[in-house]
């Protein structure tokens, strides 16, 4: 069921048509959103109105290393805890949090926000590196790990932080790339075979 | 990937919890969503955060029908080209507009709100039909069609419904159960083809 707005002033179809430009949410689940949301308590709608309304207000980018927090300095960055001889060079904020729940990594970040892609406008001046190199070569940093994701943008990106970050006298790493844990090699791509073989290790 | 909010004043933890509790939005889509909001544009989020602050404000239950609107008297009620003859009688306003998209009535609605839930605490008393009983006798209704759910709860709902209306003179009719459109017998359960063997027309 599609609620089609009318003409004139109509909350829900006004409600509907936002809710629908969230991602994966078709006119479909917005309609039904929006009823359960009208069905329900108006304190949530109020609750989750105003969150929404702040939340670029209150969530703040970390001045050092772009990541989002509710201060100035992320937790992460403000932590003394954290190694500091390690970078890892994240696209997005998505991915730091992926990497925190792996409890693999005891470094800081750096969240680039974006990732090359010349054919949508973003060229390698758009890309933030002028304080990653700058915490390269002043930090007690010794390597950086660049895990923008597997694909072509990703991969582009991950050599032009790597040429950049070459003049910093810095080691820099990229994650590996293979089958995933509990992946069928029947069922796994050409591409990330090729990948697998050519990173084999000695066991 | 998922969200863990820390501890202290978490906006994105409390975004993603609070999305977390509209219906098939889990903490995963959440948290997804939740970044693509902080993402994207800030006059986006305001509008969308604002819509729903005041959705239980600006939309009113019409005080004829129940059926929502921007105005005490809704559209439905207040078009004077609706037969006067009929009403249906719907559980759920996404009803209403489900029959109304199917263009296949042109009476009025009454819009109950909810259904008969002993279970639940939804006792007789707690259904609305003063104002329906009234609408019955006063208006030149002939006919009362009700289309609650074909559940349990639906069905119990229309009974007592008719039981109720049988007082005012008017017919009560049910809606049709049976084999849906392009429904295959193959896959249709018992208590549907019962219904639709029950429910049999000549040709």
């Amino acid at each position: 069921m599609v609620y089609s707005p009318g003409s004139g002033d109509d909350p829900i179809g006004e409600l509907v048509a936002l809710l629908a430009r969230l991602p994966s949410i078709g006119e479909r689940t917005a309609t039904r959103l929006a009823f359960h949301v009208l069905g329900g308590d108006a304190e949530y709608a109020r609750a989750l109105g105003e969150s929404l309304s702040t939340v670029h207000e209150r969530v703040l980018e970390c001045i050092h290393c772009g990541n989002y927090g509710a201060e100035e300095v992320c937790r992460i960055c403000a932590d003394p805890r954290r190694e500091e001889r390690a970078l890892c060079v994240v696209a997005r904020v998505p991915d730091l949090v992926a990497i925190e729940r792996s409890g693999t990594f005891r470094g800081r970040y750096h969240v680039l926000h974006r990732l090359l892609a010349p054919l949508d406008g973003v060229g390698p001046e758009d890309l933030p590196l002028d304080k990653l190199v700058e915490r390269a070569k002043a930090d007690p940093v010794e390597e950086i790990i660049v895990a923008t994701p597997l694909s072509v943008e990703g991969e582009a990106t991950a050599l032009y932080v790597a040429e950049v970050l070459g003049e910093a006298g810095v080691r820099v790493t990229r994650i590996a790339s293979g089958v995933p844990h509990g992946g069928e090699l029947e069922f796994t791509d050409q591409v990330t075979l090729g990948r697998a073989l050519e990173g084999r290790k000695d066991i």
